[in-house]
């Protein structure tokens, strides 16, 4: 069963929506992926105060305060002890013109069964021809223009599970679905914010958690095939491990090492 | 009066969309822009031709058969001297995941008045921050993930008409509407394909015209200043002479001049 929201209410058949809406015609939006365990939505105030910052950034109108009152008119619909939590934040429908202004942004979120359990407990990447873009806001933020995540993710279909992308530098930058980190000398690193990288969430998490000793820094390719551990992290995964790149083994250490290390992380 | 086409049928009221449709969720899919008069869709198979081929570089289906049924339909409803054709075509709905295929795209087309006669008659440009990726489906192919052309027209907006955009190398690639010529001894010069540039249809028919002695070719901000003219050209406004970059007046000639030279264009 799934609960769908637009705007202010539940929705119960396909969604009404303005076909000048620039979510659609133009990937003019942003969305957040929040993972639901019995009914409480995880780290929300974070994912809350990324989209708020992005849309801000990208002047799309988010009201923070109406969008936690649907957020928990949807969460009371909770029926799996796990689900997720997709909003998506367009910027609503405007008159002609690129730069044009809207009045009001639309709101729509899914609440989707998601079974942990079920997803994959080690990774293989594949890197893309695909770079990522350090000046563009589809590789700053979590828009709706997702389409250069979803071309690498098909460009190493059938390869590896995950594509890895570079920036525009040839530096490691994420995943098309998640945050790279390494683990060498008992010290965690990851790409900066700058290199073309989503700030994650999980991602933040770690670099918060001084126990952790995690930081940012440039990342190569060679920095993953010399590295003692390689993991992936997302808000639906939090922590996975990768084990090999373009057929190649990475990472000396043994995944439970690698979930050892990270014990006290989850939420 | 505008006109809706959704899949196989009028639309007279909201999209009935499927909230799962991945135009929405992830900007995937395609868009034209075509120019429409006395019902006759301007330069309409090199349109169908390029969004064919983009789909099949990402994967997406497209039936050109259908897709002429289709608006054959909707230019029978035209009702003005001056209309633009939109068709938007997304992968449609898939499982979770990237990667995952669709059992079949969605559609939507709409019809609407537009009015040559107030489009303006020269441009000014301001240098984006955002740089063109030119390793990008979402820079190489006419996507629904445009946010970075908006991101960058926003960018401008109060202090030029549009913003010119660089690659990642330095080089101009286009404005966000647009793609960009300068012209000096009598030669034009425009970016290549693969300079993170669309492949614009009437860019296509300047450099197809033998008479206009047209090349590919890297071009830089510097080429601009030095240059007789410099022009716009898109698919609804033909070309449009640029006067100025980052507030320095660009091109030696008139306006008059460019208009001549380019005489024999119109479709």
């Amino acid at each position: 069963m799934s609960v769908v929201w637009f705007n202010s209410e539940f929705l119960y058949d396909t969604l009404p929506l303005d076909p000048a809406d620039r979510g659609l015609m133009l990937g003019d939006g942003l969305f957040e992926t929040i993972a639901v365990a019995g009914g409480q939505a995880i780290w929300l105030n974070e994912h809350l105060a990324r989209m708020a910052t992005s849309a801000a950034e990208l002047g799309i109108s988010c009201d923070e305060a109406d969008l936690r009152v649907s957020i928990s008119k949807v969460l009371k619909r909770s029926s799996a002890a796990h689900e997720v939590l997709r909003i998506t934040l367009t910027r609503g429908v405007t008159q002609r013109g690129l730069a044009a202004d809207a009045h009001h942004s639309s709101l729509l979120m899914s609440l989707l069964p998601f079974d942990p359990a079920q997803q994959p407990q080690i990774l293989t990447l594949a890197t893309s021809k695909i770079r990522r873009n350090e000046t563009a806001p589809s590789s700053q933020y979590k828009t709706l223009s997702y389409i250069d995540n979803v071309a690498a993710a098909r460009e190493v279909k059938g390869k590896a599970d995950d594509a890895l992308m570079l920036n525009s530098s040839g530096h490691v930058a994420c995943s098309t679905v998640g945050n790279v980190f390494y683990l060498k000398y008992d010290e965690l690193v990851t790409p900066a914010v700058g290199h073309g990288i989503l700030p994650g969430i999980t991602r933040a998490k770690i670099l918060e958690n001084p126990s952790l000793k995690a930081r940012q820094d440039f990342v190569t390719v060679d920095d993953l095939y010399t590295a003692d551990a390689v993991f992936l992290t997302n808000s639906l995964r939090l922590v996975t491990p990768i084990t090999k790149l373009d057929d190649k083994a990475i990472g000396t250490k043994s995944v439970q090492h690698i979930k050892d290390y990270l014990k006290g992380l989850a939420p």
